[in-house]
């Protein structure tokens, strides 16, 4: 069984390593040679929607799976005439777009903040109406880690955000003044077999993940989440890993974004989880039984943004575990990650903090 | 950093996958291209001994390990003067022959069975009669998995021993009655820092390895192993990690054997240990600090021999873990292993009923 991965970030090359004890073999494809997945496994080397490299990719392997949201759809449907694509393209579709995304969410009976598409400055000042100050304007598409977002505090910062973000399609959502932030992964295989993961706290800056604690034990959350989730996996015949971020307001969740993939809030799962996320994305689109998701002990996973800490510090914290996606540093980038476990919360915010204090901001 | 493995097997395969979160990368030797490590890395193909395949294992890394001890103790002290080679020759020379094994034991104050070389018939007999009956006749070198052994119950079946075994140098040892078998696996860096794992407890049959459970929990016994362990790894001034076999006979240890690498006895640390044997075992030769050797929960490890099981059957087990090494069926060959991780010892042993029922003997 060899399975192609559209893109061989970091991602791609943890499902690799997930992978290779199940004997499975793998085939990325990425436009750099020099990813992080080209490390553990061969790499077609061609742009994301180049024909003749995702034809490659699908001919030379038994399925195709992707390790991030931004693939094109049309190239992605292409290849789906001619090899199984899991998750399913129609989730990534949806998952490229904030509007629909939220539409979907309401359909659903997930909560979203309130939002409004946004097409010129008029119907923006319509939705700033409606919606509601403080608000955030966003592209609809490509937008990640932080990108392509303007907040919005009074009225007449309305020109500056359509000067900033106008021209593509947009959407002006309700600004949530959230508690905290949380992220639910599960996965769902092809027999319909569904697992989900204990909710992750995670804390942005600069709209980068930078650390991640799990299990977030709130059992009243958890089953309205995993709710959510089973939702979003059941409409789409969903198969593979997927991801709900959300905001946690006044005791509630919010519905953020969704990606239809492993996801970085779940590195945690890795060593703090029974089976990583990873090998369940695996099991789940090969149809195997899905395995356990729940957590040993209690996980905080650091990422390394731009610059590398010291890894001899980093191992000399008892439990830690590091992780170098063997990057180029550049600032901003995701370079790599620890992870410390600990038996209680207590213990592993404290093995946190001492990892927190290796990590350069 | 790019380590050089000696064996491309299924050890070498488990300490590439260990190894590439650390950013290191790796290149096997091994005769034949077809092996696991191939999947996960580059390959040099060729004999364990050829001094050309060798030089370029060498020349194309800054480090050399081994995966299995029968590599000519000649040639890795060629490969030594150009390349540092942990664990250090010496250990490897002393495991390969299990005269100077014991008689190390015996001069590290190690306890170990009655044992005499034996070089003739006449010496044989006299050596009967030193050690005792029954006892077990084996070739000094190149022995595993219960190949070049003869067991003698009577003294009428010195001719039958001395006519299957003799010719070569061998070891008589008086037979020891175990009550069971366990091993211990510990880690020393080039800075002298040591671990240990907890004890596990080994079954063979036809001697093989068919199953280890993990923690083997006896404060006396586990404080003994520690003790002879570390006096074998500052003995060599060793780096890397090695494992010690011992029986269990009326509540005292008994050195069997020992193995200057990763064992197969310690893949329960994999899922079943903070840290596994073989990301210690690569931080030990780097001069990294080592990892947390405790265990989280109670593991047991099933071998899978000349046959692999059904890979649903056993991933539907919950905690469940498989490593199918990706090799050729053939009898007596351990194909791949799959571990359940409980959190009784309890639950353990009922999980692992539940896999032995899917495994073939």
């Amino acid at each position: 069984m060899k399975i192609g991965i559209i893109g061989a970030g970091q991602l791609g090359q943890m499902l690799a390593l997930a992978g290779y004890p199940l004997a499975i073999e793998f085939l990325f494809l990425d436009s750099s040679a020099d990813s992080p997945g080209g490390r553990v496994g061969p790499i077609v080397t061609g742009p994301f929607d180049d024909p003749a490299s995702l034809r490659r990719l699908a001919s030379d392997t038994d399925l195709v799976t992707y390790e991030f949201e931004n693939v094109p759809v049309a190239a992605l449907a292409a290849v789906s005439k001619t090899r199984p694509c899991l998750p399913p393209v129609e989730a990534l579709r949806v998952s490229q777009d904030r509007l629909l995304e939220k539409e979907l969410f309401g359909r659903l009976g997930i909560p979203t903040p309130p939002f409004r598409a946004v097409d010129s400055l008029e119907a923006l000042r319509a939705a700033v109406a409606a919606v509601g100050l403080p608000c955030v304007l966003k592209t609809r598409r490509l937008g990640y880690d932080g990108r392509g977002q303007h907040y919005l505090r009074r009225a007449r910062d309305v020109g500056q955000a359509w000067a900033a973000l106008g021209g593509v399609p947009l959407i002006l959502e309700g600004f949530v003044d959230f508690d905290r932030e949380v992220s639910i992964i599960g996965a769902r295989s092809t027999r319909g077999e569904t697992r989900c993961y204990p909710l992750a706290e995670n804390e942005h800056r600069g709209g980068i993940l930078r650390v991640t604690r799990a299990p977030h034990r709130n059992a009243r959350l958890q089953r309205a989440a995993e709710r959510h989730l089973r939702r979003v996996l059941d409409h789409f015949d969903y198969a593979g890993a997927l991801t709900i971020e959300f905001f946690v307001q006044d005791g509630r969740l919010v519905a953020n974004e969704m990606a239809p993939r492993v996801h970085n809030s779940g590195h945690w799962t890795i060593e703090g989880a029974v089976t990583s996320q990873f090998e369940n994305h695996l099991r789940a689109i090969l149809g195997l039984p899905l395995g356990d998701t729940a957590a040993v002990g209690h996980s905080a996973m650091v990422n390394y943004i731009g610059t590398m800490p010291d890894r001899e510090r980093v191992l000399a914290i008892p439990g830690a575990h590091h992780h170098d996606y063997g990057k180029t540093p550049r600032p901003g980038r995701k370079l790599g990650h620890g992870t410390v476990v600990a038996a209680t919360a207590a213990a592993r915010d404290r093995l946190q903090r001492r990892l927190m204090r290796h990590v350069p901001r």
